[in-house]
């Protein structure tokens, strides 16, 4: 499946015992009502809370005599109006929504201007002073390669990116500001994402734009893998898994 | 005041009794806290519960002693997040945001594709089923130019577009479509609108779009000046106020 979510509603991606609304409950018992029986679902990776999706995958193993096309719109039936199964496809056995994945594209919305936004409001960080993007863009640069991130990570050893066999290291091939009017959208490829990594690069780079390190700090905080270096985490609700790559 | 919001939190733009949130009830709260005393606020159209606006102007009549981009900053401090004063000018006595108003444009969005959106889902109209945008191009045209739109009006006599001095008579100016992507909008540009008198174009649009009316029907339906002729009124949530024009 690939999925859609506005993540504004939700307590992230993974279920979650006490029953706070989570997407992956939510798919679930929508594929149980489907099904007759519990069905579970397995996402590419979990967003946190308040993390929207474009294009989050999951997978399930199942039996169904439901074609793709049919099972498409019965689960869109079943989901709520936040969330929605764009696409699906029968995969063979081999194929693991996370473990399959070569890679994963996240964008982070900025609002510029002077006044908030109404419409973009719950899914784009609106940043109400002036910032030097020809500096962001020149600090960005030095994410891009294959480099350990751990200054960027936030500690949390229940979290899978910490048993990864690369540890903190990871390959960064894309990092780049894209403007589109009054937005400004930051732009992050890799093979795998730390805990909380382009939030962090994003409350950094702002802390770039806006003047307060110099753009060259980007590799003096790498270099450091000292989580306390690099600035302040930017909120959930401008982050988006746009696309995840196999 | 130059005004955006999203009206799915609102019962339309005009205060009502019994202190249900309405954006002009709202405005005017805000404008009290700052002016310590009640400030009547005037809309240049009273939008209906669940439309939108990009573009509504209003004014006030007040004496205060900050200008006008302290006063900006202090009413976006005071309004909840789903209303923003864009821009704010000092204007001269003879100025009214009804009576004054010459054009208006409205934009309403339609959502095409087999998949629901979510990000778009509060200002857009999904339609699941195919439409012929051409049919729907051809019909628009005989709306423009300077007619009695009475069949596209609902009957509510409490609304001051009957007691117009042109009566049921409008010209409006512009009536196309534009693509963008899996978005479709219908512009609408007037010098005045009846009551639900977009929504009802744009249900008979769709009727005509799907094949359920001839492309001719727009014509034959204005003649008639009845409004049991007309398609029927499309949800409020795709409307939205985009312009006045002075």
């Amino acid at each position: 499946m690939v999925l859609a979510y506005e993540g504004t509603g939700f307590h992230g991606w993974q279920r979650q015992p006490g029953g706070r609304r989570t997407v992956q409950a939510v798919i679930e018992e929508a594929w149980e009502r489907i099904c007759g029986r519990p069905v579970a679902v397995v996402g590419a990776g979990r967003t946190d809370a308040g993390v929207h999706a474009l294009g989050q995958v999951a997978h399930a193993v199942t039996a169904t005599r439901l074609g793709p096309e049919e099972l498409t719109r019965a689960l869109n039936a079943h989901l709520p109006e936040d969330v929605v199964v764009r696409e699906l496809t029968e995969v063979g056995e081999g194929f693991h929504a996370r473990y399959s994945a070569r890679r994963k594209r996240y964008r982070y919305r900025l609002h510029r201007g002077c006044v908030r936004p109404v419409f973009e409001r719950r899914r784009s960080l609106h940043v109400s002073y002036a910032f030097d993007l020809s500096r962001m863009r020149r600090a960005a640069e030095d994410l891009v390669g294959r480099k350990d991130y751990r200054a960027f990570a936030a500690a949390d050893p229940a979290r899978a990116c910490y048993r990864h066999e690369d540890g903190t290291v990871r390959t960064v091939s894309r990092a780049e500001f894209v403007e589109d009017g009054e937005m400004v959208f930051f732009d992050c490829e890799a093979d795998g994402f730390l805990y909380k990594m382009v939030r962090t690069i994003v409350g950094t780079l702002l802390e770039i734009g806006r003047g307060r390190r110099p753009p060259g700090d980007i590799s003096d905080i790498l270099d450091s893998r000292d989580r306390r270096r690099a600035g302040p985490t930017a909120p959930a609700h401008g982050l988006c898994l746009e696309e995840v790559f196999y």
